[in-house]
């Protein structure tokens, strides 16, 4: 976000929410009652709202519950009684709601825009559960001009909710001047150093500390697995590229998951369960970490994947019988992970970016040769909490434009 | 590490192992053997350690399989036969053990001293096994001097071994002069950013950005408990410490984990597996996540902690019964946090540095009146992975001057 935008943002914020978000107002509360010392909201499109007591007293945005300067809780939350009920709720004038409760005669005030926001009833949490569509070799790179990424929030935006819905996008018409992968990061958040630095040069190097700074071929991989949290995402700038070979190749990790669940669901289990070890290679550091090669949440969807072939460790920690096991469930993913059904291949063209999910979209290289030509690209990492943070931001932003709008009209 | 140190190591460094560790040739075998194609070790002090044949021909260390720049591997692991098999093992004159495999006659070279770091019988996994200790209010903080951490690798690796293992030390005679925290990180790794910048100052200001930032009481709590993956060491460096309150204080997280695990085990059950979702404010930056409150790892012990009530966001994620539930139990467990029996509490004097794991070991601070005087913090944030990177280098630089000593004996 530029100063400017910030600045439309203050102008329009105000101490109505628990937060420093801004919601329209466009959503109107018909009748609000108590039951059972829950609250219960009847919105005029005929959905109803239940909010449980101690939930929405913990929420209060009146600058006594909530600074007025950080918009952070101020109370102590175990002062409140898990067993605090509403006494009276009503509706204001502004169609806010208003609820007094019985532990201390407190009252609250709620933006209805809010509470239709945070509301968590079946049918609110239906609405919003979205999965991520996978792909394979017919993908076609969502790709966007890097001018109009860098100068326009709404071409970033779209930009950014490609790269969070896909993990791999690409940027045309950038210029081939070092540097400017740094500016496009900086369009999102901050770029995340590590022992190669912040910008990171690919180029085949004699004192390479990484087999991506040699010439040989790199299989299908993510960058640091050593880490315990790897970067959400890599941008790679191509600068020059006229050596034969140094093709790129991506495949989605989710997509061959979601496939190696179907047809092999025993290695499924061994490859989402077991922790496999990874570790750095230098003379200056030593990195390591263990982790699922495909990581899945509470609900059993792939988060991230963890996959890299030259930077494991010995497996230590298991027994014999496991320890082969889980060697073969490796396998069969590696196996499936190198098929042609899931891999997109080209060639980057010196004015590209290309920015992926470095813990979804696996990247790879064929061989070049430093004989025949020049290959230089620059790159940098960021982590998937500054896309998200980026993507709230643009998302606060475009709200904030329609209330100006619909205000305006 | 200085410079100093990584060309004394390059020094001793070989390519008889497949990473860039140094390991003693003192253990040695005295037979080894093939069985059903894996390999069996017979060491001179009566163990035996058995190899399985795929885990061994993957860690080859020749150039071949292993880059001789970066130690990185070269080969596809799918390459190789799931089913790979020694032929022929036997000792050459070093001791070192020398493997032919079936598959395509290639042999391999390996390092006993690298073999028994890493053999996995149950004997060694056992040894290897580390518990870390917990702690309650009658904890004697670790302390070191500050200049004898900055300036001695011995001492830096006896301070560095106590922020692992208990999470919360102290650092005294140090200076007062600001950039004295920034020093201190750099002996470890590189300090991680936030949108508090890489130093922030912990000072009472107007314009505040966190709560941190008023003079208010902040109760037990991480920081940055919106990131995905929390920063994992926070140090906070006294400048200025001479108005009336500020006490801090500290309470280890995993030691009030086992306290509930073993008084409310219903409890303990949610506030491990819930998901409970964070949400910064700011003007600028939007960033969410959600986790469990103490997050275990596969064998059940606690790794993390998620803990902050200033920063919670609304739960839109659950039904109303599990929803309720999830309320009380971390009402259940911020109560239980803020008993004295779990907190140490003092106050920090100028020239003193506190360095502790922002996920284990929660902080807090009593209020202070800056109308009495003044308070100035500086602090920052790295990750456990440079923690544990340092750690590991300063086990090497160990190994390698014991190895020293040896042969020069």
């Amino acid at each position: 976000m530029t100063s400017s935008n910030i600045s439309e943002l203050s102008d329009i914020y105000t101490l109505d929410v628990p937060d420093m978000d801004i919601w329209p107002k466009a959503e109107k509360i018909l009748t609000a009652r108590v039951s059972s010392g829950d609250i219960y909201v009847d919105w005029e499109d005929g959905r109803v709202s239940r909010f449980q007591a101690l939930w929405l007293r913990e929420q209060c945005p009146c600058i006594q519950c909530h600074s007025e300067i950080t918009r952070e809780t101020l109370f102590d939350i175990t002062d409140l009684s898990i067993d605090v009920q509403a006494k009276i709720c009503v509706l204001d004038a502004d169609g806010y709601l208003i609820v007094q409760w019985d532990q201390d005669g407190h009252e609250s005030r709620y933006h209805p825009g809010w509470l239709r926001a945070n509301c968590y009833d079946d049918w609110a949490r239906t609405g919003r559960e979205t999965g991520k569509p996978t792909w394979d070799k017919d993908f076609e790179i969502p790709a966007f001009e890097a001018g109009g990424v860098l100068e326009d929030d709404d071409q970033l935006y779209d930009w950014l909710v490609a790269l969070d819905r896909y993990g791999l996008t690409r940027l045309y018409n950038a210029s081939t001047d070092t540097g400017t992968v740094e500016k496009v990061a900086n369009r999102i958040g901050q770029i995340r150093p590590s022992n190669f630095g912040s910008i990171f040069e690919v180029v085949s190097r004699p004192d390479a500390n990484s087999n991506a700074y040699l010439s040989v071929e790199l299989p299908l991989h993510m960058d640091l697995p050593t880490r315990e949290t790897p970067p959400g995402l890599q941008f790679l700038h191509c600068i020059v590229n006229d050596a034969e070979g140094g093709e790129s190749l991506f495949a989605d990790a989710f997509h061959v998951a979601k496939f190696l669940k179907q047809t092999a669901p025993e290695v499924y289990e061994i490859v989402t369960t077991v922790d496999y070890p990874f570790r750095n290679r230098a003379l200056d550091c030593d990195y390591r970490t263990a982790g699922p090669l495909i990581r899945l949440d509470a609900d059993g969807h792939p988060v991230e994947s963890r996959i890299n072939t030259f930077l494991t460790a010995p497996i230590t920690h298991l027994p014999h019988d496991q320890l082969k096991k889980a060697l073969e469930a490796r396998h069969h993913l590696m196996r499936l992970v190198k098929e042609d059904r899931f891999r997109v291949q080209f060639k980057l063209r010196p004015g590209e970016i290309v920015a992926f999910d470095n813990r979804r979209a696996l990247h790879a290289r064929t061989e070049f040769f430093p004989n025949t030509g020049n290959r230089l690209l620059e790159g940098c990492y960021l982590d998937r909490d500054d896309l998200h943070s980026a993507l709230n931001m643009q998302a606060r932003r475009k709200r904030c434009e329609a209330i100006r709008k619909s205000e305006a009209t």
